[in-house]
């Protein structure tokens, strides 16, 4: 078998077989195969896609070109989530202690990585004493015992996905929905759950622009997951503008105690509760999205979910009292509005700006170096449909930065106001599984 | 100026600007440009396709990529001429002596390269002291004096195409019409002529297997060619079979002798003819093809042309005797006769076998390292449109090797023989100005 074949075979609109991709995943790990040969390929895959079963099998070669995790000690149907990436979203914070109160085990495995804001594990390591570092015993006692835990990842998975995907990053041949599918879909694959509830964002802020693309993505990962035994659910979510009113990290973290508290705003328990009851589903919970439904709006309601959000603040060693006392989190030194120049509705607020503006503000990584400011962040005040006039406050910028008049250009620019008032926004356009 | 976008934007089908090509070329040829970079964006050229304006400034990057030979001491307007490759193309040692004879200055530089039979530099060398290395001051005196002279090419022209044409040639990229076309005529414009008549060859023997890919190559040439003044016509002519009787170096010479004493096969002749008469009208010579074509067979008729080669051969250190006696070029120890199986008519000699069993004979390069015989070659005595009885001899095999089986079945296995009489062969398709 010679690359150059497979790179024409593509080119041509062909069809590789599974020997054929795994050739190719294993060529490049092993450095037998040349980054000019697969950056090639990866732009011929671009333009020509990959088939269901091609997808899948470059899933298979990816989850085997490293670590995958047994969970099998842990008992019950692991239930995972994964996010396409949007800002403010926060739902992992809720739903982990929201779903192990139902008795289904997340055995959940985060990485770092770069971002407007921290990932899951920096947000909740803004946590006075809250530890992500864990060997894999207590991990899965923990998550046996108290259906829940999270750790920092630190096993090799997926090393082939992870060299290809550098190479897309400069060769622009990131968005291709194949290569994002099977990206995603053999990293969880890999850390070891039995299902997964994907929430793919659509809009000004998240990668997926349009509902079409995020359709296929969608569909594209259900299907993988289908070809290689797992349960999969694909929630498709709006992320043209961000999700609720806190973007940051300690500011994330008090948003998600007050949907927990059942105080938080509609879009983020929405989406909070779509997501948990799809994930109750596949864990065996319930038989229908409707009851799940009902059931983790009530663990709200009576307070159980909070106090399961306690436990799991306790249990990974952090201070539970947060959660009674959100002033207990890092503060920052500066709080700056954010006045609205004109009168009108809010019609739109972008959110990739809104992000840059966090990461100006300290919120998040620009490279691995970088150091997370928790107390950084902004609080959206108005969202898309609110009325405001001339002079009151749309923003507040968290920092303890004291230059940050580009953050704040950011966020004024990103908010649009006009007379018209918008369309009610949808939360949840469609659901695939 | 990031490598990056410029990848993205001819992957989103965008135009590049004459810097931005630049940059490319320039930054791939220094080093600051990774291949991986540029394999990828030679993929997204392969699918979206360069305009006139990209292309002609990409053979502009490439020509002023290296050396450019100042042909400006040579009186009169040089006219070269360029083959797309083909089996049995012996056209150059027709040209030559045929278009000087009429006093249009011939500056040719030659390459060797890899390939079924050598070049016209190696076919001259099987010639008894024929010596293709001169200094500059020889060959442009030589030029001056005789109106022709040939030189091996040591000059450093077009290193970003070679660095290019390298990585496209492992990464499935060479068959894109914009990038082959830059790739020819940065070439021939570096080395300096006015003129130049593109013969492209179509057919089961050529790269371009089907007119409509020739049509568009050859309009491509044609209109980078105006875009940096030169004056260029394209010959689109027949490739389905080897051109002529002969395949290989010393017999090729032979024939093309033969077609100078006019005893030629008809279609080498037919195409020796019109590439040479378009060169006499570049050149100036004539006003229009009908005239410069009679008058060029003329030349041969009167054996003026041969008179000329003769003189050729004599000024570059041959023994011109040859050219009377072409029993003194090398000659093989082996003649294998390979004959008919059936009886029929020949519907099909592929090109692409008969060249690839010259080059097992010995006639041709595969490795840089490799020695040419030139003595080895094959004689098609039978061509398309012949009738052949069972038994009867269709081609011979000329070699010094005893292990030939391979050449003897690709020769067997290239001709067709079926009871059909096939449609008389077109000799020139079309002529691109």
């Amino acid at each position: 078998m010679r690359m150059y074949d497979l790179i024409m075979k593509k080119r041509n609109g062909g069809v590789l077989s599974k020997e054929e991709i795994n050739f190719i995943v294993k060529g490049y790990v092993e450095g037998s195969i040349p980054d000019y040969q697969v950056s090639a390929f990866l732009m011929a895959v671009y333009f020509k896609g990959m088939n269901k079963e091609e997808t899948s099998n470059l899933t298979w070669a990816f989850i085997h070109s490293g670590d995958i995790i047994d969970l099998s000690p842990i008992q019950g149907i692991k239930v995972d989530k994964h996010s396409t990436g949007g800002v403010g979203d926060k739902i992992s914070l809720i739903v982990i202690p929201l779903v192990a109160s139902l008795g289904i085990p997340i055995a959940k495995m985060s990485g770092r990585g770069l971002g407007h804001t921290g990932g899951t594990i920096d947000k909740l390591e803004s946590i006075k004493g809250f530890r992500t570092q864990m060997d894999i015993d207590e991990f899965i006692h923990n998550v046996n015992t108290y259906k829940m835990a999270i750790v920092g990842q630190t096993a090799n998975l997926t090393p082939a996905d992870k060299k290809i995907y550098a190479l897309r990053d400069v060769t622009a041949t990131v968005d291709s929905i194949p290569l994002i599918a099977s990206s995603i879909m053999s990293k969880k694959i890999a850390a070891g759950s039995d299902a997964i509830v994907l929430d793919v964002k659509v809009g000004s802020g998240a990668f997926m622009k349009n509902l079409e693309d995020a359709r296929e993505l969608a569909q594209t990962m259900v299907d993988i997951g289908k070809s290689l035994n797992r349960r999969v659910v694909a929630v498709i979510t709006n992320m043209d503008q961000p999700l609720g009113h806190e973007v940051g990290n300690a500011n994330e973290v008090k948003e998600a105690i007050e949907v927990l508290k059942n105080n938080g705003a509609e879009d983020e328990k929405t989406v909070a509760l779509t997501i948990a009851s799809y994930m109750a589903v596949l864990g065996g919970a319930y038989n229908n999205f409707e009851e799940a439904y009902m059931n983790l709006e009530r663990k709200i309601e009576t307070g159980e979910a909070l106090e399961k959000f306690k436990e799991f603040i306790r249990i990974q060693g952090g201070d539970e009292e947060v959660a009674e006392n959100p002033e207990k989190l890092p503060e920052a030194k500066y709080h700056i509005e954010i006045k609205a120049q004109s009168e009108g509705y809010v019609n739109e607020i972008n959110a990739e700006m809104i992000g840059n503006a966090a990461m100006l503000l300290g919120a998040g990584r620009k490279t691995k170096e970088d150091q997370i400011d928790y107390s950084a962040g902004i609080s959206l005040v108005k969202k898309i449909g609110n009325k405001v006039m001339t002079g009151e406050t749309i923003a507040i910028l968290h920092t303890n930065k004291k230059e940050i008049k580009e953050a704040m250009d950011l966020v004024r620019d990103a908010y649009k106001i006009s007379e018209n008032q918008p369309a009610k926004v949808k939360y949840i356009y469609d659901v695939i599984m």
